[in-house]
């Protein structure tokens, strides 16, 4: 079943490794100047690839970890043959890690591939490379694996509808496959279903106008975008029968972080009676901590408010307030769609049942 | 009590009659330059009026109704002397009506200075142009007491926060008043208390960053600019005890229509337990729509959306679905604050008691 869902492409390439271990370079879809242009970086050294993490040209947890793996690879190109290879790999993956400290994905990823150059015995250095670039490519189709995984499980929910709502962009531009929120709609669509997708255009950065109606479109499917403000006559005019979002955390109880305006959209769908689900997968969960109470909340500066697009919108010297996420509690979520399966009711109980704890 | 509320002087002058009637003329903020720069037009002739409000250089009901009684003196001072003066200021209305055939206020208005005119029995057209600018003050005069009346009105209610929520503009802008939504803001302010206003910067045309924050930073009012999808996380924090808008048009049941938006605020302040109120004077209800369904709702284009912040924020050929309002059903709005006094709870009988039918 999931090599079945593995056969969708995702409508663009995020990343892609051109060359071999000893002298490729890493090509990234430069996310920033979309959807105004398609155009792509190449990496070919790590203080590269930093920058363009740093910049967000590749963003979204699962795609910056493939990325980070790959960053260990041209790391490895530069890195002096000898006694010192594996020493100079780790300032590398440290010197990765600093682009965006709060990425997980990002450490693991780097620390995954170093380990196995360290498990890599030998003095012929092109040898561990090889085993270095298979290491990242592993990553690569595992989060792949991933999306498809999510997208199987969701495609049965998502084929129930004609219409859904989603909010900020989880998907194939967030991943390296079709993507968390996105993958039951590609699944689906993919199976002739015809679909009318609904994507909240995201104040105040604009990932669902910018991003996920591009990558939507991109693949033929029926987009159309709204103002956040919509979300509610879009649902009373029954016009979308499910909203699918992704999760930035996961608490033990099912408390879920995510991009602000998320927490109004599950209140809006229980107002209506519209099943209100979650896409994430299994890294997300973070049993640290017991409940959203937990999870801290980034807040981010008023000129994304303000000034965000170009002109100014606001006074001179307005107050702002500018959470970057918000919690939705466990109990408005209908489900939690993972790679493993689904997780209904949400709860503490079989959270930890399904993650095996 | 009406006379103390009406000694607030509301922040900004929206529009101002400057000399007599013979050779007096109309002078209007700019409201498409704000808030960059604070701007004025003199209107000296119909026409020149009819251009301001159809670009918005004059909006609200009520403030552009106040507009139409001033243009009707304007068309006075050109109209020829003689027997066909009131055909020509028959014609001068039709005119004025045209600018912006929804605005209700905006013909009663005219109507009512023609009216006058005609009633203004006298060979000395001086005698009838000074009725017609008596007429139009006194329209005026009354818009001014509206908003007061309302601000009395929701005052006690507004004391009981240390802070509130509005959305749109309903404010001292839209009337030549104190507001309607923010009437109550501003007498309470007056009256020392200290408050903090939340204003939902309202997308797609971000009529509360540009418009309300605007005018309450200029009355010195503490406000903070939100996207209108972090509402809900606001409620959340407990920031604000209670949410306040305007209204576009109130069905005989009390079902509401007003700027998109308003309705997921109605829902989420009644998931959060904060009472939820309509500021609107009598001449919004409209007892021949029996419900919101006999509302019709305004459909905009999508260019305010995908572009509408300066550059393109959306796919070029991104379908977008744009309702100007929507409908807040009666039952989710907590009491409807008149120029003639509270209606509480919403419904029908209510309603046509306070309207006196």
């Amino acid at each position: 079943m999931t090599e079945q869902a593995c056969d969708i492409k995702p409508p663009v390439e995020v990343l892609e490794w051109v060359g071999d271990a000893r002298r490729g370079h890493l090509r990234l879809l430069d996310q920033t100047v979309l959807p105004d242009r398609e155009a792509y970086v190449e990496c070919r050294d790590a203080q590269a690839l930093w920058e363009c993490i740093r910049r967000m040209v590749v963003r979204g947890a699962p795609a910056i970890g493939v990325a980070a793996g790959y960053g260990m690879v041209l790391a490895g190109e530069r890195v002096p043959e000898g006694r010192d290879f594996t020493t100079g790999l780790e300032a590398a993956a440290e010197y990765l890690e600093s682009s965006r400290p709060t990425a997980v994905n990002l450490q693991w990823a780097a620390r995954r591939v170093l380990g196995r150059a360290n498990r890599t015995i030998s003095d012929d250095f092109d040898y561990i490379r090889q085993a270095m670039l298979e290491e990242a490519r592993a990553i690569h189709a595992e989060d792949r694996r991933m999306c498809a995984s999510i997208g199987l499980a969701a495609a049965p929910l998502v084929e129930k509808c004609t219409g859904l709502l989603t909010h900020c962009n989880a998907g194939a531009l967030a991943t390296t496959g079709i993507g968390t929120a996105t993958a039951g709609i590609y699944v689906a669509h993919a199976r002739g279903r015809e679909l009318s997708v609904f994507c909240c255009e995201t104040r105040p950065l604009l990932q669902g106008s910018r991003l996920t109606a591009w990558e939507l479109m991109r693949a033929g499917i029926d987009v159309t975008v709204i103002t956040d403000n919509m979300a509610a006559e879009v649902m009373r005019e029954k016009r979308v029968q499910m909203v699918i979002t992704g999760a930035d955390r996961i608490a033990a109880n099912g408390d879920v972080a995510n991009k602000i305006g998320t927490y109004g959209l599950a209140i809006l769908a229980r107002h209506h009676g519209i099943p209100f689900y979650i896409a994430a997968p299994y890294s997300t969960f973070d049993l640290d901590a017991p409940n959203g109470a937990g999870i801290p909340i980034e807040q981010r500066g008023g000129d994304e408010i303000v000034q965000g697009f170009g002109r100014r919108t606001a006074p001179q010297g307005v107050k702002t307030y500018s959470p970057a996420f918000d919690v939705t509690p466990g109990d408005l979520v209908t489900a939690i769609i993972t790679d493993k399966g689904i997780i209904h009711p949400v709860d503490e109980e079989r959270i930890s049942k399904g993650l095996g704890v």
